[in-house]
C-alpha cells in the first residue's frame, strides 16, 4: 500500500487526525480493550469491580523490602543504575530457573530472556515468528492482552474450544487437520493451562501429553504462559509442559502474581536458537530491561522466603475465591452457571438465556458492580471458530460458542476475585446479582432485551454512571 | 509467504535451528550490533572502552537516593509496586512537561506516553507508522538502536547527509524532492538535532525552521530525538523543533543520561491522535511501563535538584570531552580528523586515507582500546545515499560517503568520552593513535591494508584478544 492510499482507514468529516494516512495498517487491529475502557469506571471507590486483574498486595512485607531496597541502592546502586544486557542479569537468570524448577523445568540461565513483564515476552515472541496473515491457535476464550499483541502483528487467530478440564486436545487436533488441509501451518499454540483467565479452569495433565503430541505432530510450536501456576489453592503444583517438552515449548512466567506487578519483571524460557533471536528483538524493543528492577527481584529472591510470601497470596486468594463462590451460589438466580478456580484469580459466569453481559454492563456499573464482558476474550466474538451452537437458537445469528460452557460469547462474562476483600466480593456479587434479577424481570415483561440498542439511549455510559 | 517456504532463510548444513522455516520474515533485519559484540570486550578492566555509550554514574547521590527509595516504598509501596495505566503515571507525565519546557516546549501531560526508555519510544512510533517497506528518513550516519529498530519493522531507511551543523537542509529536501518524483513518502524522519550520536554535531539553529518547513512542505512528521539536549558543556540549551511545530513533531526523551538508565524511563510526547495510538501500542507491548520505576523518576524529580545534578554530569562529560580532544591533538598522527563535540557523549573521528576503522579493530582491542567503527552507523554501508564520493576514488567501490565528512564509512570510527576516567580517555587515545601509527607504518611498507582478510588469519578476534 502506498502512503496515498488510507486503505483500511478513511478520513470521515469527523476524523481531525491529520496524520491519518502515515498509520501503518497494523494499527487497525489497536484498539481500546474494553478492560482498558473499565479501569477508569473501576477504580472508584463506590463501585466494587470484579473487573481487573490487579494482584492483592497488602500481603507484601513493605518494611523489610524498604531496608532491602536502601541497602541496595548503597551496595549495588551504580550497577543497577546502569544500562545492562539486552538479555537481562545473569544473577536473575539463574533465580528465574530455580522458580521453574518447582514445576519440574530443567533449563539454563542462558536460554533464559528477561522481559519486562511477560506481555513483552509475548510481544517478542509474536514478533519473531508472526508474518501479517500468518495463523496463531489460542484457546476460546483466551487473555485479552495476548489477543492485542496477536492483532497488532496482523496475526489471525484461530481459537480452540475449552471445557472444564481446559483445551480440547481432540477439538486442538481436528482444528489442526483442518488447518492443514487449508494448507496452513499456525505459528504457535499459545495457552494458559493453570488457572486460566478468564475461564478459571486447568488443563488436565491428562490432556497435556495429547496437546504436546498434537502440536509436535504438525510442527507447531506451543508458547505456555504461566502466570499463575504457583498460585494453587490447595497448593497443588503442575507440571509445566516445557518440562516434558524443552525444544517445542516456549515457556512464559512473570513476577506480577508472585511477587509485584509493579516492577514489570517476566521472562521467556525458549529453546537456544528462538532464544537468540528474542535477545535480539529485545533489544531493538528496549535495549535491555529495567537493570534496577531485576536487581529488586534478585534480591528479594536470594533474602526473603519467597516461597512463604507465595503462600501468603495463595491463602488470600482462596479466601476471596471462597467468598466468591459462597455468594455465587447463595445470591445468583436460577440459570446461572460459573467455573470453580482451584487457582489463580478468575471465575468465568454465565448470565441466563437471553441476557447480554456487554448490555447490562452499563446498568451493572450504575449499580457499583464491575465485570468483564465475555466478547473483550475473542478475537472475533462475530465468526468464532467453535462448537455447535444450537443449542442457542434463539441468539441472533453471529453470536459465538463458549467453549468451556455451552453459552454465547454474549453471555459470559469474568468476575475477578483477586483485588477486593472478601466482604467487598460478597457485596458485588449481591449487587450483580441485583443486576440479573432487574434484567430478567425485564425479560419476562418485554421479551428477550436484545437489540441492544432498545436500551442504548437509557442506558449511561460507563463515564457517567 | 507461508510457512513452507523459508524465504531469506535458507538452511544451511551448520543450520540446527528445527524453527528456521517459522520465523517471521522480519527476522531476517535482526542482527546482532556491532556495539553489541563489543560489551563483552570492552568490559575487561584492562580494556579502555571508547566504545560503549553508558553515562557516567558516580556523579549520583546515592545516600539520599537509598533514603527516597525506603521511602518511597512505606509511603506509597501498594500504589508503585501495582500495575499502572498504559500511559504512565499522571504525575510523571507532569514532572516531564515541567523538564521539557527547559527546551521551550509547551505540553500537556495528556499528550505524554511514558516508555520504557526512549528506545521504547522509537519501537512504538515505528510500530504505529511503518509498513514494511515504507521509507524512514534518518541522518547518515545515525543511532544504531534507531537503525535496529527500524530494520525489525522491515522499513527501508534512507540517509541524509550531514556536515559540523547537523543534517543539511538541501540535502534533504532534494532527498524529499527525489523520493517524491519516485512516488514515495518517507513515513517521518528521524533526527537527533543536539550532540549527535554518533556525529557529535548539533544541528544549527538557523537550520532548523529549514528543515521543519521541508517535511512540513511533504507532510512528513519528525521524530525529534534528544536525549542528549541538556548536556551541553556551556549550558546552553537549544530550543527543540517541537517547541515550534506541535502538529508536525513527536519528541522523544529520556532519563537515562540525565539521571540513571537503569529504570528505563524514557517517553514520547505526541500529537494528540498520534499520541492515543502510541498508547494502544504500548499497552499490548508492556501493558504499561514499571510504575516502580516511574515513581522513583517522580520523587527524584520533586524532591532532589535535578538540575543541579545536570549541572554535575554537564561538568564531567565537559572535562572527559577536553581530555579526549587534548589527547587527540596531542597524539593522533596527520590525516586524522574529528568532531568537537558542544555536548553529549562522542566524538566522531575519521582516520587517514587507505586505513579501516572495522578491519583494524581486534588489533586495537589486542592493544587494549576499542571503538565503534562507523559502519555500524549506517543503514546500508554498501548501498547509501550520500553525497558525491569522487574525492575518495582509491576506495573500493560501494564504499559510502560519510556526511559531515567527505570520507566513507570505513574510514570512520565513534569515540565515547563518556564512561571512563579523563585519565583513562587519555590512555586510550594514546593507545588508539600507537595502533593508527603502526597501520600507517604497514601501509607505507606494503601499500593499503585493504583487503582486509589479507590480515584475517592472524587477527586475534575480538572474543580472543
Amino acid at each position: 500500500m502506498t502512503p496515498d492510499q488510507p486503505g483500511h482507514q478513511q478520513p470521515t468529516h469527523r476524523d481531525l487526525d491529520p496524520h491519518l494516512r502515515r498509520y501503518a495498517q497494523r494499527t487497525a487491529g489497536m484498539t481500546a480493550s474494553e478492560i482498558r475502557a473499565l479501569f477508569a469506571v473501576a477504580s472508584r471507590p463506590e463501585v466494587v469491580s470484579l473487573a481487573g486483574g490487579m494482584p492483592y498486595l497488602p500481603a507484601l512485607p513493605l518494611d523489610s523490602l524498604a531496608d532491602e531496597l536502601a541497602q541496595l541502592i548503597m551496595t549495588d546502586g551504580m550497577t543497577a543504575l546502569q544500562y545492562g544486557s539486552a538479555q537481562g542479569t545473569p544473577e536473575l537468570r539463574e533465580r528465574i530457573c530455580e522458580v521453574m524448577a518447582l514445576e519440574g523445568i530443567r533449563a539454563h540461565p542462558d536460554d533464559v530472556t528477561v522481559t519486562v513483564g511477560s506481555q513483552m515476552a509475548l510481544d517478542m515472541v509474536t514478533r519473531i515468528f508472526c508474518d501479517p496473515g500468518d495463523v496463531v491457535l489460542a484457546e476460546a476464550p483466551s487473555y485479552v492482552g495476548a489477543l492485542s499483541t496477536f492483532a497488532s502483528y496482523q496475526a489471525q487467530v484461530v481459537q480452540v474450544p475449552m471445557d472444564d478440564d481446559g483445551v480440547i486436545p481432540a477439538e486442538l487436533d481436528a482444528m489442526l487437520r483442518s488447518l492443514r488441509a487449508q494448507g496452513r501451518t499456525p505459528k504457535f499454540f499459545y495457552t494458559i493451562p493453570n488457572f486460566h483467565n478468564p475461564a478459571g479452569v486447568t488443563l488436565a495433565v491428562a490432556r497435556r501429553a495429547d496437546v504436546q503430541q498434537s502440536c509436535a505432530e504438525h510442527q507447531v510450536l506451543i508458547v505456555e504462559d504461566n502466570p499463575y501456576g504457583l498460585l494453587s489453592f490447595d497448593g497443588q503444583i503442575y507440571p509445566a509442559m516445557r518440562a516434558t517438552d524443552p525444544d517445542n515449548v516456549v515457556y512464559l512466567g512473570s513476577f506480577s502474581k508472585t511477587f509485584a506487578p509493579g516492577l514489570r519483571v517476566g521472562w521467556a524460557l525458549a529453546p537456544h536458537a528462538v532464544r537468540e533471536k528474542l535477545v535480539l528483538a529485545a533489544e531493538s524493543a528496549t535495549l535491555c530491561p529495567p537493570t534496577f528492577t531485576q536487581f529488586v527481584v534478585s534480591r528479594y529472591l536470594a533474602q526473603h522466603d519467597w516461597k512463604g510470601q507465595i503462600k501468603h497470596y495463595r491463602e488470600a486468594y482462596r479466601e476471596r475465591r471462597d467468598a466468591m463462590l459462597a455468594a455465587l451460589a447463595q445470591h445468583m438466580p436460577p440459570g446461572c452457571r460459573w467455573t470453580h478456580p482451584a487457582g489463580g484469580f478468575y471465575v468465568w459466569f454465565t448470565v441466563p438465556e437471553g441476557l447480554d453481559t456487554k448490555a447490562m454492563l452499563p446498568r451493572a456499573v450504575t449499580q457499583r458492580v464491575a465485570y468483564v464482558p465475555g466478547t473483550a476474550f475473542y478475537a472475533d466474538s462475530h465468526n468464532p471458530p467453535g462448537r455447535d451452537n444450537s443449542s442457542d437458537s434463539d441468539n441472533p445469528p453471529g453470536d459465538d460458542n463458549s467453549p468451556g460452557d455451552t453459552a454465547p460469547a454474549g453471555r459470559l462474562m469474568r468476575l475477578s476475585f483477586c483485588y477486593p476483600t472478601p466482604e467487598r466480593i460478597t457485596e458485588g456479587v449481591r449487587r450483580l446479582a441485583a443486576v440479573l434479577e432487574r434484567e430478567l424481570e425485564l425479560q419476562r415483561t418485554f421479551g428477550s432485551v436484545r437489540p441492544r440498542t432498545m436500551f442504548g439511549p437509557q442506558s449511561p455510559s460507563p463515564d457517567t454512571a
